[in-house]
């Protein structure tokens, strides 16, 4: 940690910073320049953090040097993680399509939307069954039934199940239904949520909250992976932004970000990152390229009736032809589906 | 609502948005200009806005007209709100000072802090027992330890207490030692905990989070409200931009746009804003001026051995100074302290 | 355009605004829905803009129907524009890799960059040689000198060169010298200097405004093209949000959003949308994929003497195997260089 | 200038830093930590930030600790700058209020607002001759005929003329007729415009862009500064976020901010900010409570009729109303108008 001094910081207010430093068992490293004292604080990372520095008398900022995470970083772990779920694979060499409508509506839109993934090759579905709504008017869901539609839909087809929890009091019947977790955007800070789901040790997607920065991202799954598991699977789904085009502004560049910063896999949600359907595909094709390793879709057997997200949905009906495509860069990248 | 179609939209595009508009039992008026297409859409507000009416071949946009949240708004309402709590006022011409520290530390801490806050004025006090903390190694609060030290320097100071609710498993164990339940900024949209508080019928101070619009944070006191319970205070607290000379970037503006739109009172957190004890006492006089019901703000007794936002807290020894030139200020826009 | 009255507004506000919307030639429709009155307003798209309907009592808000730019819409044109510059093509099926250093330095610097560009069929040059820099104190450029030495690599390699212009006074010097004036992101909204360009007929390269919509984007391109000059290309170079980890948010989505509203060709810039060099192979791939017709980015003989961008330029020596990949990811599109 | 190593550096790289380093006549410092090395560079701090470290290998980051700009900083002058302009001043205990319309439409027009703005004790008045604009269909102003009339005005009223600059080829004209030249937002960035009135000498306004961090408006203030010209005023008025109910976001935080860092008087600019007039009054008195020097806003003689801003302006006949109310806050700060 980099202690920047005031032009004109006195003698007695460096004492101090250094002082503070050294009882928490960290030594103190002055350079001083011809404008002004830096001191480097080196030692335990908790402990330092935690001393408010920046209320000191002639400091005039606080520079972290290490990273706040520690588990999930590259440096913890150099190779990729790469997850196992019901005999499907993500990370590493290995791309998921990730696929199936906003929310559950009936026993047959599922099972219609879980079989055109099937078909297309997609490797694992997806549908809401708790759904968290701007508006306290809007459908929130089907709930326990939903997870039985879904339950029924992997059963039919093998793929395996993700979906959204919103409330730690559901975990344990979502258990007995699905096989990934997901965190949504809204509750990537809620942390008791992300303790249990840790806790519970099964495979999580954890979406990035819509003003998180790709730091805050990892300090959501270091909550998840510092109760002991490690299956967390990252999701770049929009940020908000200023520009109206789209519902969110997809942060491509989050993508290698991540890569770089941590060895977990990251899939790109072009769905809700856009709102449009008509960006869906080469949104999907962008994010493939650029290395992610892998997408989460919403597809509808008929969009213009769905409670949720129709704007957004592929029709079941393209759907295999939107998967031929993005199989195809896919294996141009040298990855394989599932 | 309007829907306007692309331009060289067919006849039959036309007839399938009309036809579902009318299937909900709404009417459709049809403008045609020389370049595009408008249908108007007249009816129930909920079902309108659940039809995916983008996903209709031929639309470009649909644009809603009418305002989606009803009990908090000034057209359902049209008098200030004002609660009590244990005396205190807040709403109309009653200004709130709530102030004290960001956590609970000792009994002797929330105690001097809150003699502070009492001696100099101040309507209500703060602290957290539960503290949502963006890394997992960071002090995560007193939990019910930190409650009963509320509570006592509530018994010894006659000041109500605000504090922050993250699990909705901890709201009965509560209310048995506070006043006014926060909502965090991160949890602004964890529509369990808003249904909660909403059901449990005790005051809430709800933030609006860092990346919501005042429209989403109405949405989220309609959650509130919903459930029957009147007696929420907005909070505005700073919201996320590009600027990095704040924490975050306070939203003035938003404070004289919600008493427009809405008839509950809004405070303002110019700690959290800023992240900065040097704008605290700035920004206060900005929140009271452009018209706020409150300010709340953080003071500790010592903000260099505070556990959690030092930086940002005002010593209780210069809290009489500020609140002083807060009250002056108060009175001159004809409104009074509690 | 569609005028939106507040709840509760009058017969006589009502009126007021038909009238003044007739007095300007329009029609005016009535909407009268159960909550609210709407006004829809048809006729000269100018003259209706133009009208100040917010201003009048009992108008909640206006809504534009239209798009506020024609002449770059792919209403106007359907067909891809095709830009040809020295023999290279840009925009349909022909996709060009332009490259070049930040700022020309040397003419050693400048002919070994271009070399390098030609030789790994690149299409185009780029190269600063009046540099807008945010502070007064960094290197801003070697004016007409470098202008020489663009033209001397230029000569050298047959590369069409693109450079920035930033001074409407310069503009006739600079024609003598290039064959694309580059408007930089910082100068989008310098309607002098578009306007001039405009006149000049030269192609243009116009860069996104880090604070810019597309929207205002398209019009700043039709501040070109309304002087006759329809050689214009669009350039996505990243747009200003909150995260750190890039200097700027690449907004990939902008690239299909603008290839459905308008027919002019969209290059992509990775080198400042990120400031980083580890960034740039993947982010030029997400480009090709997401169906841009170019990229521009920065290379350089030696970044780490660089005068600007060091940190954001590719090594010349790695520009071969950075542009067999985009060259290959391109000829997957269906597209093929230059 | 701090440079963090990359954890794992080898030696061979940070020796290449500190060559680099010295190269340029500093000292470097080596801090060695248990997990990076950080390496402070003290010296010359142009040639230091000229160096492209961050293209080194084994750099994680480069961290700049001086400031980038100088002449303006409060380092460097420890006292508020005070402009006097025709008599009127603005900065220290000097409040300057400062109104007019939008754009100068007519004579009449032009002289019935600066009437208003003399009777209300406004101190200054302002109207566009040049107006940039977003569509290039939008009225552009009047130009040289404008500027006569604002003389014309001011030769009746006695009030000092702002007005905005956008091509440097008219600011000669411009000193004839005015007296405080403004830079638009958008021309933050034009650094030709910047020094050529710096090179003038003449008073000057400058806007802060809608994405420039208070740093770059400095950086653009020192543009000015460096060519002898010290008459600066900065202004506040708003930036761009997601919010969508103003126009911009005023960030009232950078007016204390400014004050601390910065010697030079600032402005705030509710209008533009906000693009309502609802929100004028109690914007403007959040400006005067924080701390500004100073209010710029538009006023009209007939909103309903204006070429542009109309729903941003306050009808003159409503302008004696809101200048009492600003003034007297404006004393209740222990400053007084002009």
């Amino acid at each position: 940690m980099m202690v920047v001094m005031e032009e004109g910081a006195t003698e007695e207010q460096i004492a101090r910073v250094v002082e503070r430093v050294e009882e928490v068992g960290a030594t103190a490293h002055i350079s001083r320049g011809e404008v002004v004292t830096v001191i480097g604080a080196i030692g335990d990372r908790e402990k330092l953090t935690a001393l408010p520095l920046e209320a000191f008398e002639g400091v005039e900022r606080v520079l972290p040097i290490l990273k706040p995470y520690k588990l999930v970083s590259r440096e913890f772990q150099a190779a990729d993680t790469v997850l196992e779920v019901r005999g499907r694979k993500i990370g590493g060499d290995h791309f998921a399509l990730i696929a199936g409508p906003c929310s559950v509506e009936t026993a047959e839109q599922v099972a219609r939307a879980a079989r055109a993934v099937r078909d297309a090759g997609g490797t694992m579905m997806r549908g809401g069954a708790f759904k968290p709504r701007t508006s306290p008017y809007a459908f929130q869901g089907l709930g326990r039934d939903g997870l039985e539609m879904l339950a029924a839909a992997r059963e039919e087809t093998g793929l395996p199940v993700v979906t959204e929890l919103i409330d730690p009091r559901d975990l344990e019947l979502m258990l007995d239904f699905v096989d990934v977790i997901q965190i949504g955007a809204r509750n990537m800070q809620n942390f008791q949520l992300l303790s249990e789901v840790g806790k519970a040790g099964v495979p999580v997607l954890l979406k990035r909250g819509p003003s998180a920065t790709v730091e805050e991202l990892l300090m959501a799954a270091e909550y998840v992976v510092k109760e002991g598991n490690r299956q967390v699977i990252l999701c770049e789904r929009g940020i908000r932004t200023f520009e109206p085009s789209t519902r969110n502004t997809l942060d491509i560049s989050a993508v290698p970000v991540i890569k770089l910063l941590s060895h977990l896999p990251v899939v790109v949600d072009p769905s809700h990152a856009t709102g449009r359907v008509d960006l869906v595909l080469p949104l999907s094709l962008a994010a493939v390229a650029v290395g992610a390793d892998g997408l989460i879709v919403e597809t509808h057997p008929d969009p213009q009736v769905a409670l949720c997200d129709g704007p957004q949905s592929l029709p079941t009906s393209s759907f295999a032809e939107y998967a031929e495509k993005v199989a195809d860069l896919v294996a141009w990248t040298g990855k394989s589906l599932g």
